[in-house]
């Protein structure tokens, strides 16, 4: 146990993700030592101090939490990386040069990089990996069942193709090459080990996920169901704790979990 | 109560229904009174007088239960309808001039007709129209959900059309006008009102089905598994002690189950 | 359709669902027309006249809704009945003389009384009577598991209670008599007859209600589940909208529904 | 690949067990090398040689499938010690010392005991206690629901009491001190990391367990379905399978899946 709070800063005070941060770091016990907004001012109802260079606000805590935009990730890199701050990095789509200065930071930083702060979908994904590798796909079929609120335009979502690229991992085989998605009118048997997605759609679901193996004797499901989008701010919240002790380095949440690498 | 046991006849005693509901009569605690095959000879490890022509069935049972093939109805349908045999029949896929003959002999005997006599599907069936009535599509969006074996070679199956068609008829709308089967890809948001399917496929699964309706604040959903084709038998058996006391007419499975006429 | 927006009053303004109803009103296209507090004092951010006589609110609005308290009871009903204005009454717990004044004002004006407001546990419980009426119960084993928040106290909930309730009415029992509810240890084999009841707790769940027939040959389950509290304002504003129009007489939330009586 | 078919023996073959892997053996590309009876007679519609001594199956064989009475145990692990064949134990219920003799006989033959062979169960029990590790009791409510046929007498059942104490073990708690079973009435709120248990009873289900973790924000559920008592004669075989080119040891389910030791 350590005596002193965890000094948390937001980078994106005003953000969504950055708004339910400002509640959650006080609700787990950590200190809310300041934020940045693009101009520097202060963000309504949320009471720390907020600054527009991120290097000010590196130099007033243990941990950086950005959910921000791609734009600025190499800035960040340098400026924590020169503070020596550690980092938790919700942002997504970097292109290579912006992964290169993560991994430079990391270097010199703990740096806690993910897609996804839930720690039930992380660990959903990362079981799915395991029972593929034990179920095999000769004698139980995997399906992916996925449903979200009425807006969403695309099919599967990202999640339910990430659980399985998991399988298909777990299975020693390319997802690309035994995906079936979407069954409508005359499909023909099921192809063998192949991996099936459906999507259902309606109200305002966060998010439900399920993969589900099947064999003519047994069934065995797996499911996650979010209820909240601040199970992204609570994750991040449980890294940025995480990292206090863990030296220079390159993490991701399956490791903030204490899920042994394979 | 009546003190005489009911005495049932099979149509096609060597069929696969034909095998289950051998079985199932003497467990309903009626009398397996005979049965026909095609050329009248007995079926290996069933009980019972059997004859080639369904006059002579006709003549010695109360009921005749009847999943042979569409083209035995119009002879069945003049036979019973002479011997004033009541007549439980499952044959599907009959031609106007098939129908014509069942409804003919309706006006002499009481014939149950149905495309599917599991008692759960028949009831959910029609709960699923009740619900839409009442869960109004702007608000409440329906899905629908099967899974069935991995041979299966179309989607989404009969019984789940089945239960869409339910919900169009009681929201007063056409499916054929609101379906959303097999999202994939870019789907673009839900349509308002849509009634959307989706397929899983897995194992030897017999048929699981799904209703789902959806609003912003609740969810309300109706499941039917089916465990066993047994169900199948033990309905028309049901079906046959039903029609006991019921003077001629065409009944269906909603009939046999009590759901009040609309 | 009418081209006046109702007028829609809210009793006890300040309370939790008060306060969702000032919401709900205008959304659902609603004119929100003032409210009562004890004092007459005005809402924070709640933009509408206040009252701290009932009359007074009666006055400005076609139709009040009420869940206050059952001491407010008898002079609510006076004074809605004096101004014939309608009312959706949604507290409870009315003595035998409470229930009389309602009774009596529902002689004069439309009164939609109910304990609960959320349309799909009106709808599932009604289900689960027809369900149990269709169903026996020497071939269906009927279970009710409901899931709650972890700080509930009590199990059964009220509500699966009210839904084992139907079940037992479905099938013309009692369910004093039937009842098996927490099975732990040597509990001997199911009784013939009976409605088990099973509680799960977790987490922040607002509540989850499934009825579930089982048969040796399939399984039908009815499931209900609350995202959010917000759904009992929604069906008492749906309440009130179904009242104009509706003649003097006392009205369940089935009326609403539109379930026919039976 | 090995091009000899592994020759397989069962002891007990005209038990419920013997009977369903005298099926399953041929169907998994073994040879069905013998069995023993009490008395050494053949079996009805099971076509192979018959030993009323273990001594005599174990020299015919690869290795002995042995689902028969616990005072059969001792004497089978000297004979399959001396004979160098392998053993799929399945009984249980065994004694200090006849558990002795076992561990004795897997220094020189490799012996694969459990106490369920299917690879589901062995699954979802290993994964609950990965969950369990991972999402912490103060925040996560774990809940276990098992529902099996109405003849069974007790609750939970034992497979539901296995995925609680892989729960515990996951937490470094112990079930005893923290089960909470069967609540009925006035229960309280839910005890700061309790493991609950809920079972439902209906029809002929052959066995369905969930564990269910939930936090305010989200939900992770792992759910096991049994369609067929078939699975463990499968997965005994699959254990027999293994065997073959494992050293003489103690195995169990876990390593037949490949679950890594922890």
């Amino acid at each position: 146990m350590n005596a002193q709070p965890l000094r948390i800063g937001i980078a994106g005070l005003n953000g969504r993700v950055g708004r339910l941060l400002a509640q959650e770091v006080p609700a787990a016990g950590a200190v809310l030592a300041g934020g940045t907004t693009r101009d520097g001012r202060r963000v309504d109802g949320i009471d720390c101090p907020v600054h527009a260079d991120i290097a000010d606000l590196a130099a007033q805590c243990d941990v950086v939490i950005d959910f921000t935009h791609v734009s600025t990730v190499a800035a960040h890199a340098r400026a924590l990386a020169t503070a020596g701050t550690a980092w938790v990095l919700g942002t997504t789509g970097l292109s290579g040069a912006e992964q290169q200065a993560v991994d430079q930071a990391a270097t010199r930083i703990a740096v806690v990089q993910a897609a996804n702060f839930s720690p039930g979908v992380t660990l959903v994904t990362r079981l799915a990996r395991q029972m593929a590798a034990v179920l095999p796909g000769s004698e139980y079929d995997a399906e992916i069942l996925e449903m979200h609120h009425r807006q969403k335009v695309d099919a599967p979502s990202g999640t339910a193709l990430a659980m399985g690229r998991a399988v298909a991992d777990g299975r020693g085989i390319r997802l690309e090459d035994h995906i079936e998605s979407g069954r409508d009118g005359h499909t023909g048997p099921r192809a063998d080990g192949a991996i099936g997605f459906a999507a259902l759609r309606g109200g305002q679901i966060v998010g439900e996920h399920s993969v589900i193996f099947t064999s003519s004797h047994e069934q065995i499901s797996l499911t996650h169901r979010s209820f909240d989008r601040r199970v992204y701010a609570t994750g991040a919240v449980r890294a940025a704790h995480w990292l206090r002790g863990h030296k220079a380095g390159l993490y991701d949440m399956e490791d903030v979990l204490g899920l042994p690498r394979d």
